[in-house]
């Protein structure tokens, strides 16, 4: 089989090197080489994933776990306070297979979780319009129906 | 029983009104009122949850789940390339109850998803020293180890 075009296949399959600090059967963490802090580490599914819309559900839960693992990892490995946990798709998704970024994060560290700037909806009729097409894509009920 | 303090508990229980995107019987999808950009999702989980790390294990799926659907709805209802997924945890975690934001990107909308100056390690050591911290933490096995 010939080596894998895909940067984070090749990590997976060991044919790349990374500093791993957490593999299972169906993920990976490893250092970010050019991490927004250190200790910044990247979560990917072993097996090739386009973004997290393309993550197979029978990997939802061990992905998301071993982000959870990394997560508090930081705050008992590091010493950091918190943690910040992204993942861009698509768009600003530097590599095309899905990767959870997992930032320690300490209060004061010059990183704000949001500092961009927020938006207003223009009008209350707005705000409705766009929870209606979003509503109406995810066919789900709306305010205050009771889905129990 | 008193009011929740929480407000993201309010919205779960129906008492604070929100523009409802998703609800399931775990998790709920609504309008952040002071969106990155217009569409911005905030999904919780129901029961109050501090951070990604107190997530209970059995309700890891249907939130990433709900995540996943959140950002196809992003793509499907508004017309957008991606989207950003984000969690922050205690640091610049606003609201004290888990919640991750799904915000719509398209090229060149002036959000780039990691626009941090990145820093570098000192040196390959520190990069290792790094890698071994978490992996001591993360008790996880070192590279080229094959878990399969």
């Amino acid at each position: 089989m010939p080596p894998s075009t895909c940067l984070f296949c090749r990590i997976s399959d060991g044919t790349e090197p990374a500093e791993v600090v957490l593999a299972t059967p169906d993920v990976l963490g490893f250092l970010d080489t050019r991490p927004v802090f250190k200790g910044h580490v990247l979560v990917v599914p072993r097996i090739h994933t386009g973004t997290l819309v393309d993550l197979s559900p029978a990997l939802r839960d061990p992905f998301l776990a071993a982000v959870q693992q990394v997560a508090h990892a930081m705050t008992t490995a590091l010493g950091a306070q918190g943690s910040f946990v992204a993942m861009n798709n698509v768009v600003s998704q530097s590599v095309p297979h899905l990767h959870c970024h997992v930032v320690p994060r300490t209060k004061g560290d010059g990183l704000r979780g949001f500092f961009w700037p927020r938006v207003r909806y223009d009008s209350e009729e707005e705000l409705r319009e766009y929870a209606v097409r979003l509503r109406l894509a995810l066919d789900a009920p709306g305010v205050g129906v009771d889905v129990q």
